[in-house]
């Protein structure tokens, strides 16, 4: 197990016979997990580790009450005891759900060496809560520890006076490390990597390259996978595996060794990183700046993150959630981030109300019709919807490009009718079976034929476009596709309807 | 850069003057790539690389019509050396992009140095194909190219016939590895692991150990992490990194050095691990048997790939798709995936259809309440779709759990009236302006606020009771919470119309 940061409970394997106490905690969670019988508050303090964590590795909701009712208490010791406990990943977990009330009250009693590590994985709403308990030196210390990247990160969301005084607070060399990261546009490559990093000349030995590891190791990167093997004017040309290195003879030179790279530039934008990761299935990639020289690197821990960000906004984009949210998002911030998209559906949904208002006097001459025309309009925006989440994710996977626009919209017309026709003779026998009406049956079933078909090229041609503009097709498309089905649907429907039955 | 197989360019580095060239392919093809106005037919050998690839690292259209042309023509000296020049996750991708017609053409030219590294990249359909077009001899042995748990993907999906002649053909060892791995269930740990490992006891020291690597160098997984400290009994009890092992002192035994561990067990859910990975930040993480011996390792690669297929699957089930869509699913796998989720919506909507058809009479006497009705229910329908989406990504990330389940509820309703207070107003006004009838702007928004609230409930409790009844929240939800929101849209307008304005 690799973790990029000291975890607290480092076994001082020293003594023998602690070493299988390392292991230990693991198979006594499993069983105790299980047990949901224990009396929460007689837990000591040996127990609440196997405690804390469910058989999914969620924080257990009973542990987290004991963390309440000790906070009500105002019970310090008990807090301190419950979070020493913890692995800081658990920790950042724990004050995500609590309230804030709760929060302020625990934020005081997590262990000053975890702090460091927790800061980094907090939503951006309790990291600022966090700092704001915290004293300007101690975060000058806390960003001393951190990499690069992740102390960026927690730097840039400071208040900007805050900002001054934690650089005054900070050593030349580690304040120049966080202004030259901030000199990157956000959620780009820059900011992303790490300026550690192990690099050597391609002439250098298998064995001198470690003999320099081994004299200079508080100089290098906490953990490391590849050594960038660099040319006389720093720029990377291969890589070579830490763990081909260990097993290759002394005297055998890097530039034997050495695999071909994929360089990252530091302007990359990240979910681009992303995709260059996953595809080559990278491990840590090398970044160069603009003259290709090597300035830092890129480990694919960071990349996770990276694509589990970029899922979620595509996945509450689509779901018409503009702003991100959290379990941390205040009521405010839910009410502005799902408004202004129910206020355009407003606009947009009156395109419906006026096709329909048209049909007025159709729908007091049969009144059936105003029944049976929102499953028209709806099955019809389902099929969009369908569409729609099948091209935008085939898009930002990058498997929808010119390269098959014409055959993947042309499949999905094609589809469109045969779903189509599968749903329309369903409704139409429904139709037939309620109604008695021949006529109506067939209608209904023409209004979903022509909808599906508008819903395919919808559902295909608005991401597509939205994509080729620049913006984002998660979150532009639904509207639009909803509305063309809306309009369609109505309109075909009661159209037909007009023409046909009276 | 480090990738689980080689690469095929590998650079004969023994010439000090081929090491630039390992560096420069991508440098060039930054520069080129930009240039859109290059004669496709002219690409030469050693140009076919540069031009490959677009700028965010997505397949050149232009390259793929170059693949086409030269399958037309029957050119399969083109291909190959078309072929050639691509990285293999890059000719996976070209397979997805072709159609069947075109695969059939170019599977044939692959790189037979290539075909291993190539088939665990491939959708089922397309490796289907290629597995066809290959003797049971080739399949054989391109298995034993593959690490353990790739070899076992690919070798699943075999015929039960060909699955025999296969495993007839391959040596023993091999042969149990596949079986072994078979053995776990799908989607597990067991299935995901790799057997190779490197592991060492504690008392082993520093130099030793590396010692030992270089010796066995060939036994060893082509590219490992992290050393798992082994008991006598064989089971883990903490882990070196390679960066920590290669700068620390030859003297020192690995008991001295090693980090605490996070165990998997074999039979662990796939989500799970990869929950886990993400959570601590692992790279790999060692997997142990019932009886908490070291039997493999997972590492962080096949993590990425799990991740995107989890969320692969979450997007599309919450856009009403089934079955997992690529581009190279035919049109009937398409109808498959999308058609039982819109019979299913028609048989809801038919609950609209009875509410409406009650309140015929009412619609007869007052004909805005249809146009004016589709309004309530689709925005209704949309915050739903809102509260869902946030709802059932809580749930995934672990972030919504008994612990915060009564808040988040609460938070969603309160959030609720106050957006819905908003369209309310909106609407009312905009009814108002249109229809002047003070009435029926407080009927539409009144039926608002009760379809918000209902909205708010649905699409927070439908979720959460999916979730603790073991279904999956987002395949199963909005089918509900639409005809929650539809139902209460059409009813709550009607009949406060009905009570208040006839």
């Amino acid at each position: 197990m690799s973790q990029k940061s000291e975890t607290p409970q480092k076994p001082d394997s020293s003594e023998p016979d602690i070493i299988t106490v390392a292991a230990a905690p693991v198979k006594e969670r499993r069983d105790t997990r299980d047990n949901d019988e224990i009396d929460a508050e007689l837990i000591t303090p040996e127990q609440i580790e196997d405690f804390a964590l469910k058989d999914d590795y969620a924080l257990n909701p009973q542990y987290i009450s004991l963390v309440i009712d000790a906070a009500d208490r105002g019970d310090g010791l008990r807090l301190r005891e419950l979070l020493d406990a913890l692995h800081y990943a658990d920790i950042a977990d724990l004050l995500g759900f609590l309230s804030q009330d709760y929060r302020e009250e625990v934020i005081p009693w997590i262990p000053s060496d975890a702090l460091a590590d927790i800061l980094p994985e907090l939503d951006d709403d309790i990291r600022e809560e966090v700092i704001e308990s915290m004293h300007t030196a101690d975060i000058a210390e806390v960003l001393q520890e951190l990499d690069s990247d992740d102390a960026a990160a927690v730097f840039e969301d400071l208040e900007e006076d805050q900002q001054k005084a934690v650089l005054a607070a900070m050593p030349e060399s580690e304040r120049e490390a966080i202004v030259t990261s901030l000199a990157y546009e956000e959620e780009t490559a820059g900011r992303l990597m790490q300026r550690e990093v192990m690099a050597a000349p391609a002439f250098w030995t298998v064995g001198h390259t470690i003999d320099h590891m081994r004299e200079n190791g508080d100089d290098l990167p906490e953990l490391f996978f590849d050594i960038y093997v660099i040319d006389p004017s720093h720029k990377p040309v291969g890589a070579v595996p830490v763990s081909v290195l260990m097993r290759t003879k002394r005297d055998l030179p890097l530039s034997q060794l050495m695999e071909p790279i994929t360089e990252i530039t530091v302007d990359q934008d990240q979910e681009e990183v992303a995709y260059v990761f996953e595809k080559y299935h990278l491990i840590s990639a090398p970044v160069v700046d603009e003259s290709g020289r090597l300035v830092g690197q890129i480990t694919v821990d960071d990349i996770v993150n990276i694509i589990q960000a970029e899922n979620r906004e595509d996945i509450l984009a689509l779901g018409g959630v503009s702003d991100i949210e959290g379990r941390d998002t205040g009521i405010m911030g839910m009410v502005k981030s799902r408004l202004p998209w129910l206020l355009i559906n407003l606009a947009t949904a009156f395109a419906s109300v006026t096709v329909i208002n048209a049909f007025q006097g159709e729908i007091v001459k049969m009144v059936v019709l105003a029944s049976l025309m929102p499953v028209v309009a709806s099955i019809g925006g389902n099929f969009g919807t369908q569409a729609l989440t099948v091209s935008v994710r085939a898009l930002s996977a990058r498997e929808l490009t010119a390269a098959n626009a014409t055959r993947t919209l042309w499949r999905e017309v094609v589809s469109g009718w045969l779903v189509g026709a599968c749903v329309a003779a369903g409704l139409a026998a429904v139709t037939f079976i309620f109604w008695h009406d021949l006529k109506l049956a067939g209608v209904i079933a023409g209004a979903i034929l022509i909808n599906f078909t508008m819903a395919a090229l919808a559902g295909t041609l608005i991401p597509m476009g939205a994509s080729k503009l620049g913006i984002d097709p998660a979150g532009a498309s639904p509207i639009f596709v909803t509305l063309v089905t809306d309009f369609c649907g109505f309109f075909s429907f009661l159209g037909l309807a007009a023409i046909i039955l009276l």
